[in-house]
């Protein structure tokens, strides 16, 4: 890691792989030979349609994404598919069902309810979102035109460690905070969708991976671009799409190949998440948010016994270089977010800075 | 310019000045000692706030935009603001008017329509887009909601020379194309919106700025994130914004403001835009798209008397270093994109080429 770089321990945008910084940088005014940035390329051109092709392909091979299904570029973030989704989809039957596990599941429900009939499947608001409902928690409907749920809540700091068995009524997930973190079995999802700013790329664009036969049956009022039908027609290409995003997406999927893929990138955050696990396990000073089955290997929830000293921490931790570590208002304490570009090594100093701080502070 | 860059004449996305590409590269890994690339930024940080807050005063104050009027960096380019303006103000009255001056305009007018009642207020279809409407051509309808016209038409290379009188209705106007090319009194717009794909930044996104006194009037079916309410009051940040396009931006203004601002701006494109109208005037070869009255300063399109003989143009003039010239097959020809960052060197040796493409081809 370059001396001059801090650990960035963000929610989101989050950090990078360096080395993709440095390719981006190293090509920012002449991709390749073209005489251009990939900033000023005409998105139907030659040298771009390469990237984006390319792109396509190997988050394709990465996720074994099937051919029933098809990946979208859309701009927008995960927000604007807590829109895009109930738009398209709820006109099937009229009713959809929410998984409700943290915030931004919370806001997704909230949305939907301006396109249709809504039901709660399943809420862990009573313990302040610590833990994941188990499969017989959840109450499916016959009848709703898909089960929508958050992979993992970065706020709370809790990850479903299954993939909720629903009949025959679609999933609908929201992956942003743990997409490319480990293999999934595409073929179990509807629709996958991602705000690229956590495992992925520059904020402002989502990644949606969707069945195609679910296209087609958006509501009349639907924006052309965010009908996923008017998506897959147009290959992301409706309008001009985030193409620097869609890029940067690109060189970070080659970094992640040569980590070994998402399998190379599962045993990489299982390990850097037990790091710092170990020390709130070992802790008298440091409490979890999160209830042990529920644990994130994403974000990491945790606070001292004062609001002080949890300011103390994270004051004391930015200046030995270890950033952005206070803990959203609805949890409080202390987060630390251990994306895919968090290194192993600011993992392994954040941890020992922890122990050091417990022992200074006892 | 540095020797390896081409000359780029892309109608969007479209080059950018060289300068701010350089100073985001030596930007990239480390932004001004953070330690943090931009991308990697925290939205909610104090690094970020800094730059989005600098970026929206220095568009304000480089477009003079009063009080009344709020910036929005919103998501999803011009195409997803078709969709965003009428449902935000279609319901003042259930009525819209549109111009119709080319390809963009259109497709604005015909999204609308999922919304509410659409009026044509003019037409340029009957010669295929070749000049924009007089004052006294266009039918504004006392009961509109709003009148809707696009300020360049960028496949057809007209430009409005004037801003319509309206009386009491307000106007929205999509400004991609010459956004930032020249004065504008913002206080005679409800809305302008621009992608900001050609004068602005990389693509991806728009930005908006609009009359306070027009949010507040979204249908119940709007998205969240496309009311205007909404953005207005979490200015712009409901949720993560498109962070880094909008440091681009900010970047690409300090340059511009270096330029002499938007007077500066106007008066090197009309110095270049008039260099290559001149070789079209002089022409027995190249003949203009455009009527004279309505030549665009952004976009010259023009053809030869043959298919074959613009192919051979568009094919030796990227032997010569000058690309992406080929016209848009609705016109077919011809297109030089002449955008606020095209340098003049530029322009003088294009139409130093036409020149003599022409004496060696008659």
């Amino acid at each position: 890691m370059s001396t001059d770089r801090i650990y960035n321990f963000s929610a989101g945008p989050a950090v990078l792989p360096l080395s993709v910084l440095e390719q981006a940088a190293s090509e920012m005014t002449n991709y390749r030979g073209s005489g251009m940035s990939v900033m000023e390329m005409s998105h139907r051109g030659k040298e771009y349609i390469g990237i984006f092709e390319e792109t396509k392909a190997d988050l394709k091979s990465i996720m074994k994404i099937p051919d029933t299904h098809e990946i979208l570029f859309m701009q927008g973030g995960a927000t604007m598919q807590f829109s895009t989704v109930p738009m398209n989809l709820i006109g099937m039957t009229g009713k959809a069902d929410y998984a409700v596990t943290g915030n931004f599941s919370s806001l997704a429900m909230k949305e939907a309810k301006k396109y249709g009939e809504v039901s709660i499947a399943c809420s862990t608001e009573d313990k302040n979102h610590t833990y994941i409902p188990s499969q017989d928690e959840i109450k499916v409907s016959a009848d709703a035109s898909y089960f929508h749920y958050c992979s993992n809540n970065t706020i709370y700091g809790t990850e479903w460690k299954y993939v909720p068995e629903t009949g025959a009524v679609p999933i609908a997930c929201d992956m942003s905070s743990n997409i490319l973190s480990e293999p999934v079995d595409v073929s179990k999802y509807g629709i996958i969708y991602a705000g690229v700013q956590k495992n992925m790329a520059p904020a402002g664009s989502a990644v949606v991976i969707i069945d195609k036969s679910l296209a087609g049956n958006e509501l009349p009022m639907t924006p052309k671009l965010m009908s996923y039908g008017v998506m897959i027609e147009s290959d992301s290409m409706h309008n001009t799409p985030a193409c620097y995003t869609i890029y940067m997406l690109g060189l970070v999927l080659k970094w992640l190949k040569k980590q070994g893929g998402v399998e190379g990138m599962a045993s990489q955050k299982s390990e850097k998440a037990k790091l710092i696990y170990d020390v709130l396990d070992d802790s008298n000073m440091f409490i979890g948010h999160a209830e042990k089955a529920a644990r994130s290997d994403m974000n990491v929830t945790f606070r001292t016994k004062s609001e002080e000293l949890d300011d103390k921490f994270v004051k004391e931790a930015a200046k030995a270089g270890f950033h952005t570590l206070k803990g959203h208002r609805a949890v409080g304490g202390i987060r630390a977010s251990i994306y895919n570009a968090m290194p192993l090594e600011g993992v392994q100093k954040l941890a020992a800075f922890m122990r050091g701080f417990e022992s200074k502070n006892t």
